[in-house]
């Protein structure tokens, strides 16, 4: 029995036996080391061979086990090993992958090689791999696997099960088995708990659930993850326009696309643009490319802030010390403001927060405001005593934090809400963008107060 | 069949309907508007609904669509609906309760609410929560269920079938049966795919999946949802020190840890503190506590920026145009260190960036850095030439903002990786933070240039 305390694989010890047992053609004992394993403890140490000792692994293993181990790999890695290993290696791990993660390889691999290898295909794979290339790759249609159990509405729980007998072993989920009426169209599903529990001689018809849960073949892979969190359920039905089942979407996909989903929110939070596929094999170029967008945007709407110095330049001239509290009431007023549009961002995300909660919102947050930034502007007063001895002065620093904070907190929890509601995704209320908007305004609170209390 | 665009309840347009069968006590009609809906289609429409109205609906339905109704409520719902309820239905739902949302629920009441449920619950169920209760909520115990499917390893097949006749509908999950010595070590692990396309005469032992994946009790829950999603097991068992099963958690748990700690990650990049476990109801106050922590921490750090202002007043009195691109440069530094720790920190969290890649890391971001700083280099010079006429002021603010650019993303991809290296969360790198501490830099940076080059 294996008890991890991390997650490290406990095959990597065993990295340079390996080695040496395929330096040695010893073949049989090579195949001995891997019986018992998981295909995720591979992964790891296979990254610690090189890509000839790779090709003679996958050639030695067992069809099922090799292409497990396949469908884990990293896309560029599978890409190498299809290049590196024998033509009936490569055929047998094509056939033999999930059609999902297939399309996913062929989704970039060049044309050239997608037909290349479509041509070597079983038929069968091969025009099925074809149908699925066609959907959007972040569709619930690009995201599914077209391979399913089903039986048709007339059939009784023992003819399912004789039924699944004969095709469960190529299916990648047998829980759920699909009712269909004779035009293709889902009538029910049930549960291969149910079939187990149920009299064999029961009409299907009479223990399947009726009315299940589908999601549309063209729906977006996000609302697919939401749905399925949703229900709990193992796998969903993919439907086409009119009703008929294309496929079905497993839970492993779609932890997949919820951890894609919100990797993707945090690279807006920090404006990091669009993560890269692999962010340590990327070309720095690549991923200047995403995140310049974002910092031009900003860079633009900063020489704002130069424009109101420049307004301001007058009371400044008079009253030099007010530049040494610049940066830090700008800092204040950003840090607000990026907490406020972190927690409302994550909360429309996770469905915590809707739309027409948008006034509980805003009061909240303005109650927040007004209790940090007293706190703080209690803080910052004390360090303007420090530095000068007048308290005219104090009061400018003081009273621009508190009206900073609350502005900033209020600003930060708006704006997302208002992109929810004209259609944008609201992440793009990066802290990098509310921070940038929150410094003109501070800016601008901070010199009106002081050439009102100073000047 | 419905198909969904957007999530939301199919019964939403029937509350009004509901609320007036209630008023008129049509209570046979009432039970027929539910059938064939999900209990994932019920929480929102019921929060439409008044107390007496949602007590008056669990009393109406069966126990077993009630308790699915009610995992599904949020903790402060179940509180005030469990203490609305009859008490026979308060009985039957506490008993029919799936342990692990049982526990969800207890670990939040008051210690005087926990014993009275306690006492009023069935035996069995009673001590099976107390021992529960023991785990941490956030370690693998605390998340499990106790009930799980299970047969001694002497057995055939199909005994093993048929004792899950007898046993599966009080549980989760039938789809894998664990397979335990006398000592109830786990042995081994069949799937319900396994025992049906077996020989019922098949010994478990021959079948079995022996040296299954385990975590243990008291692992962390971020942990051993990485372990899930490494391996797309439907359930883990749960064992003790000595290999003894003591429960499974199940991959629809697992879902939710996933999306708790991401949740977990975005406050803490947007160094907004522990996240509430409801934000619209939570007290504006026990918001302000979590927030003002990173907010405390930030101004004292921000402190700084004020004393590097006072050291070089002396420059800026002689050249006091260079006030003027002070905001403009804290900020392009602060955007560029935003991005770098964004992505550092989000590949540690998905296993993406590994600490040994800490020097192509720092290279590429380095790299990534001359590139958008000579960019934004560009842009912050030509706003300069607007302002000044001054060309060793344009080469000050060209210089400083490749200089900052660079330095910001070296700090914002070094620092979380430095985190991770001493053991602490890489999370705690937040945008804010990395903003003050490039400040700071940016500030110095700016100062120094323009010491040189213009005075």
């Amino acid at each position: 029995m294996r008890i991890y305390t991390k997650a490290y694989s406990p095959l990597l010890p065993l990295v340079p036996e390996i080695k040496e047992l395929l330096a040695q053609h010893r073949f049989n004992d090579l195949k001995k080391i891997f019986v018992d394993f998981e295909p995720a403890d591979i992964a790891e140490p296979l990254s610690k061979l090189d890509l000839k000792e790779k090709a003679t692994l996958f050639s030695l293993w067992d069809i099922d086990f090799a292409t497990d181990v396949f469908e884990l790999m990293e896309i560029e890695d599978q890409i190498a090993l299809l290049n590196a290993v024998d033509k009936s290696t490569r055929i047998e791990i094509l056939d033999e992958l999930s059609p999902d993660d297939r399309v996913d390889l062929f989704e970039v691999l060049p044309e050239e090689m997608v037909s290349r290898f479509l041509s070597i295909m079983d038929k069968k794979e091969a025009k099925e791999t074809e149908e699925l290339l066609k959907y959007e790759s972040d569709s619930a249609g690009g995201r599914m696997t077209p391979e399913f159990a089903w039986v048709r509405d007339g059939v009784t729980v023992g003819q399912t099960l004789k039924t699944l007998r004969k095709t469960a072993k190529s299916l990648e989920t047998v829980y759920y088995i699909y009712v269909l009426d004779k035009y293709d169209r889902l009538s029910g599903v049930v549960t291969l708990k149910q079939l187990v529990l149920a009299d064999p001689r029961t009409r299907i018809k009479k223990i399947m659930h009726r009315n299940p849960v589908t999601v549309p073949v063209d729906m977006d892979q996000e609302q697919v993850a939401k749905e399925i969190s949703r229900y709990d359920f193992i796998a969903l039905p993919v439907v086409d326009y009119i009703g008929r089942i294309k496929g079905i979407i497993t839970f492993d996909d779609l932890m997949d696309v919820i951890k894609e989903e919100d990797t993707e929110d945090m690279y807006k939070l920090g404006a990091a643009g669009k993560p890269p596929d692999d962010y340590l094999a990327s070309n720095p170029l690549s991923i200047v490319k995403h995140r310049m967008i974002w910092l031009f945007v900003l860079i633009m709407l900063g020489f704002v802030t130069g424009t109101v110095m420049e307004l301001y330049s007058g009371v400044l001239a008079k009253f030099i010390a007010l530049s040494v509290f610049i940066p830090l009431l700008m800092e204040v007023g950003g840090n607000a403001g990026t907490q406020a549009t972190t927690v409302v961002v994550r909360g429309l995300a996770t469905g915590e927060v809707k739309l027409k909660d948008i006034w509980k919102v805003v009061k909240k947050e303005f109650a927040i405001g007004i209790t940090l930034g007293i706190g703080l502007g209690a803080l910052s007063l004390m360090r303007a005593v420090f530095f000068q001895k007048e308290p005219l002065f104090w009061a400018t620093v003081g009273l621009t934090t508190i009206a900073t904070v609350v502005v900033s907190t209020t600003i930060g929890s708006v704006l997302p809400l208002l992109c929810e509601k004209l259609g944008f995704d609201p992440a793009v209320m990066s802290g990098p963008l509310i921070t940038t908007i929150v410094d003109i305004t501070s800016l601008v609170i901070y010199f009106e107060i002081a050439s009102h209390l100073l000047i």
